[in-house]
C-alpha cells in the first residue's frame, strides 16, 4: 500500500454514509439506490400480444401454412388497452394490436404479415408455436420480486424500470454539502476590484465545479482573510456542512493561522504534511461527523489534492460504497482527472493553464 | 459507410447550432464556450513571491551559503495583498509571504527555510538564482491573450480558468429542450391507477433521463392516445421545442396513426424504417428548425435510437461540433451506452430487465 493510499483508506474510515432521502426519479438519475425496489405488481399484468396480428385457439390453425391456409371467423377485436370479453373458440379469431390483452380461450397471436384480412373472415397463412407472439402475465417482472436494489445507481435504464414499476419516487443517498473557504488577505472575489498584489480566489470555483462535477453541493463561504478570528467565525459555519475544504493559509508563513483555527475548534487532526507534490502541504480532520480538508492555496494542487482525496470520501457518502475489486472502487474515478495537471508548478496561482503553455520549472522567468 | 452512420450523417446535416446565452461559470460546467475567451489584464497582475521568505536585491547574497551566511537588515514587510512601499537596496531585504507584491529593487527571494528571522535583521544562508522565486506580471497570462476558446467544453480546470481571468459569466451554447410524447391506448401514466391491458408508459421517463443525461432539457408532454386529432394537438405543441420524440405508433396496427400526423403538420420525413433491431421501425424528419423522430413504443428500442440518432444531434446542438478524428466524434459517445440492451427482445415492453434475467428469445414462455 502507498503513501498515498494509507491516506485515502484512512479518510474513508473516516467517513460516513449519509441518510436518505425521497426524491422524484428523474431527479434520482446519478444517485444511489438507498433500498432495493420490489414489483408491486406482475408486469405485464395480463398476457399481452406481442405483436399486431390475430389472437387465435392454437389448435385452429393445426397445418396452416402458405399452401394451405387456414379460414377462421373473427368474433371481436382487443386494440391495447381495450380488453374484449369475448372467449375465442376453436375456429375464431380476435384482430388484436401490440400489447393488447389476449382474450379468453386464445393462446397464440397469428402475425398481421401472416393473415388476410377479409372483415368478418381472416385467412391465416402461418401456424405460430403454442404462446407464440404473447407476452405473459408477469413475464418481466413477478409480483414481490426485487427489481433494483440498494446501491444501484440510477441511470437512464434504472429510470424507465422504476416508471414501469410505477415508482414516482425514490429513497436515495442524501447529497453531501460542501463548504469552500479560501483563504489570504491577497484574495479577492469577483465583486472586488483588481489591484497589483490581489488576485481573483479561483480556487473556490474551481473546487464548487468539481464538486458539482461529483454530485454533491458546493457550499461557498468566501474568502477568510490573515486573521484567526474571522478565519474562526467561517470554519464554524462550515462545520455545519458535510465537509469542509479551505484553501491556504497552510503553509510556514507568518499569517498562515488555518491549524491552529481548525485545533481551537476541536477539529481532531488526523493527518498533516501529505507527501506528495503539489498537493502538499495538507490536512485531515474530522469534528462530529463533518470532515475537514485544507488545502494548499494554489488551485491546481488544491483540485489535484480534491480528486484524490475529497472525492472518494464524496462517493462514499452518497453511497457508493468502495467495493473490493478495483474497478468498482471509488478511486478509479481519480483517473478521470486530468493528472497532466500534477506535474504542474505549485507555487503558481494561475498554474493550471501555465502547466499547459510553460515547462520552465520552479518559478523560474522564461 | 454503414447504413448507421448514412443516417447518423443525414441527421447532423439537419441539425442547427444553437444560440448563445450568458451562464454563470458554475451554470457553464458542462456546456461548451461560444466565444474566445482572453485575459484583460496581466495574470499575476504584479511580480510576486513564490514562497514565504526574504526579498532581496540579488547581489547582495553573493556567495552566501551555510558556510557562508549573509546579514541583511529587515525594512519592511510585504504580506499577500498588502504591497509595501520600500525600495530594497544592498544589504536589504524586505519579509514577504506566497503571493506578496516584490518591492522595488528586490529581483529574488530567499526561502524563509534558508535565513534564520532574526527581527531587524535576518541570516541568509543561501544565494538564489537572480529572479529566483519570483512569478513574474503576466507569467500566467499577458492582457489579451486568448487563454480558453470557442468550442471548448467547461470543465471544472476551465471554471477555475475563468475564475482567474474575472469572469463571472461567460457565453456557452443554448441548451436544446427536447419534447418527449408516448402514443398508445394501452400507456398510463403516474397519476392513474393500473388496470387490465394499460402499462406505464416508462419510455417516457427513460428518455426523459437520456435527455438530462446529455445536458439537454426534456419536456415530457405525456401521453397522446390512438387518436390523430389528440397527437396532433400534442405534437403541434412539441413544434416549439428544439426536438420532438416521439414512442410508439408506428408499426402495422390498425391505430397507429403517427407517421400521418407528422406528414399533416408538414413534417418533411427524411427517412423512415431504419435498418436496425430493435430500433426498426424509425421514422426523421424536419421542420423549421425542429428535429422531429418518431421511435417504437418499446423501450429498450426507444432508449437505443436515441443513443444512435438523437444524442449526436443533442450535443451538435450545444456546439459539440462533430470532428475530423473519431475521439473527438459525438459518435464516440454512444459508446457509453449499455449496448448489452441492444440483443434484448424488442417486443418487451418492459424488456430492459428481461434481457438481463432472460434469453428465451421472442415471445416464447418460459
Amino acid at each position: 500500500m502507498t503513501e498515498l493510499e494509507r491516506i485515502q483508506t484512512l479518510i474513508l474510515e473516516s467517513t460516513p454514509v449519509l441518510g436518505r432521502e425521497m426524491a422524484p426519479i428523474l431527479d434520482s438519475l446519478g444517485r444511489v439506490l438507498a433500498c432495493d425496489i420490489a414489483a408491486t405488481e406482475d408486469v405485464p399484468c395480463a398476457d399481452i400480444s406481442a405483436v399486431d396480428g390475430f389472437a387465435v385457439f392454437h389448435g385452429s390453425l393445426d397445418g396452416a401454412s402458405k399452401q394451405n391456409p387456414v379460414v377462421l371467423s373473427v368474433v371481436g377485436e382487443s386494440p391495447a388497452g381495450r380488453p374484449c370479453g369475448v372467449t375465442v373458440g376453436q375456429g375464431e379469431a380476435v384482430r388484436i394490436m401490440t400489447g393488447g390483452v389476449i382474450p379468453d380461450g386464445a393462446d397464440a397471436v397469428v402475425k398481421k404479415e401472416d393473415t388476410e384480412d377479409q372483415g368478418p373472415l381472416v385467412v391465416c397463412a402461418n401456424n405460430p408455436a403454442r404462446w407464440g407472439n404473447i407476452r405473459l402475465k408477469g413475464e418481466a417482472f413477478k409480483e414481490g420480486e426485487v427489481v433494483l436494489f440498494a446501491g444501484d445507481v440510477v441511470g437512464p435504464v434504472e429510470v424507465c424500470e422504476l416508471a414501469s414499476l410505477r415508482r414516482a419516487h425514490v429513497h436515495v443517498y442524501q447529497k453531501p454539502v460542501v463548504a469552500i473557504i479560501s483563504t489570504g488577505d491577497e484574495l479577492s472575489d469577483f465583486h472586488e476590484s483588481s489591484s497589483p498584489g490581489k488576485t481573483m480566489s479561483s480556487t473556490l470555483y474551481g473546487l464548487a465545479a468539481q464538486v458539482l462535477e461529483t454530485g454533491a453541493v458546493p457550499l461557498l463561504l468566501g474568502i477568510a482573510p490573515d486573521n484567526p478570528l474571522e478565519q474562526q467565525r467561517l470554519l464554524s459555519e462550515g462545520l455545519r456542512a458535510d465537509v469542509v475544504i479551505t484553501s491556504g493559509g497552510l503553509s510556514k508563513g507568518k499569517y498562515d493561522f488555518v491549524k491552529e483555527t481548525f485545533q481551537s475548534l476541536g477539529v481532531d487532526i488526523k493527518f498533516r504534511n501529505i507527501a506528495m507534490k503539489p498537493g502538499k502541504p495538507a490536512v485531515f480532520g474530522a469534528i462530529n461527523k463533518t470532515l475537514i480538508f485544507g488545502f494548499p492555496g494554489n488551485p491546481s494542487a488544491s483540485m489535484i489534492s480534491f480528486e484524490q482525496f475529497v472525492k472518494p470520501a464524496l462517493l462514499k457518502m452518497m453511497g457508493r460504497l468502495p467495493a473490493t475489486d478495483a474497478q468498482e472502487s471509488p478511486f478509479s474515478a481519480i483517473d478521470s482527472f486530468r493528472l497532466d495537471h500534477m506535474g504542474c508548478n505549485s507555487h503558481s496561482r494561475a498554474s493550471l493553464v501555465p502547466c499547459r503553455k510553460l515547462s520552465t520549472g520552479d518559478g523560474k522567468p522564461l
